[in-house]
């Protein structure tokens, strides 16, 4: 596939290498390319290192791709892809995101209960098919499930379109993720997105963010 | 021990007996004793075939007990325990509630986030020792952990005296959870309690409610 990686932090720092080493071409998305190469030197590294790696504005990123990842920071990337709306269209949208501004110290969750990042956009992109899916592990799990409990634990799918959902779950499997649940509707994005308070709290109680969720049934 | 068990529904009918199968003294606390037994006709037949098993207003009940039981539902615990703030002074309180009424249709979570009912009802019996578990899994797995994938799932503990943790692990262990994780002060409530999402949402997915939460590291 080619896929377009709109975010330049940490995310894309795992992903990125992840999907090259698949085979699939990678097209990272950013405001600014040429700040990103001037002022980023954590991303300005990793281009070095992976040469095959592309960078265009995020407008750019996406035409042609055949998944779009979002892997800008929460509280600022519904903002950032609402006016990416029509270049998004058909799009199959892959949403990482978490609801929470990282920098502050003990921040809640916001949005929350009643709405999640997910929902948020879904709405801003109404003709984008959103997946929301790997929240709920920390980044550089995300591309090695099995450096978790040998990759005996779950990964959730949230979505309204069944068949972005299907595009999205066989690169999960391409990544090593054995349990992929299906939650239903983009509606449950709710459901991975609060479970970022016990994420939080665990890895605390256990001093390692390597940890994974596990649905037993 | 002898064990205060507050609340005569769902929760009751599966702790009581386990709880006295394990040898504990089991008192049931609620509002009338004489309302009880003359219209909840579920507990009536409970009491029919638990001799042992005593029912007592909630202001009777707790002297004596060595640990209390908040079985109530989750909407109407605070209220119904606020008025017995010095009979619950220095108790250990097991909370096992969950921030939703059941009776509404496709409900949220209230409280969430920014509160919990585990630190709602710690404020309300500030010299009472709150601990909260159980709330994760469906009542009839409180006291059948190996019903679901062998018992090889999570429960969790969260409150600020590290004594009554204690006590409430040993009482989980001896139902037979043999992953007991302490999180941390009462306000990791909020954790477990907003795993409720998850629950629901993946319970209509799976079609069981017998599923188990477990932290993989």
């Amino acid at each position: 596939m080619r896929i377009a990686l709109l975010g330049t932090g940490g995310v894309c720092h795992v992903l990125a290498p992840a999907l090259l080493d698949l085979g699939h071409e990678v097209v990272v998305g950013t405001r600014s390319p040429r700040t990103t190469l001037d002022t980023n030197t954590a991303y300005a590294e990793l281009a070095a290192r992976l040469p095959a790696l592309e960078l265009r504005t995020f407008a750019e990123a996406v035409p042609g791709a055949d998944l779009v990842v979002n892997a800008i920071d929460g509280p600022s990337c519904v903002a950032a892809l609402t006016p990416l709306a029509e270049v998004l269209a058909g799009h199959v949208v892959m949403d990482v995101s978490s609801p929470m501004d990282w920098t502050v110290p003990d921040a809640v969750l916001d949005p929350v209960n009643t709405d999640s990042l997910g929902e948020r956009l879904q709405r801003a992109l109404p003709r984008a098919r959103v997946v929301k899916t790997l929240n709920t592990v920390a980044a550089r799990a995300m591309t090695a499930p099995e450096a978790i409990g040998d990759g005996d634990h779950t990964v959730f799918l949230s979505g309204d379109d069944d068949a972005a959902k299907a595009v999205v779950g066989d690169l999960l499997r391409a990544l090593g993720w054995r349990d992929v649940l299906d939650l239903g509707g983009i509606r449950t994005s709710r459901a991975t997105e609060m479970m970022l308070r016990m994420w939080i709290d665990a890895v605390t109680a256990l001093g390692t963010s390597m940890i994974g969720f596990k649905i037993v049934r």
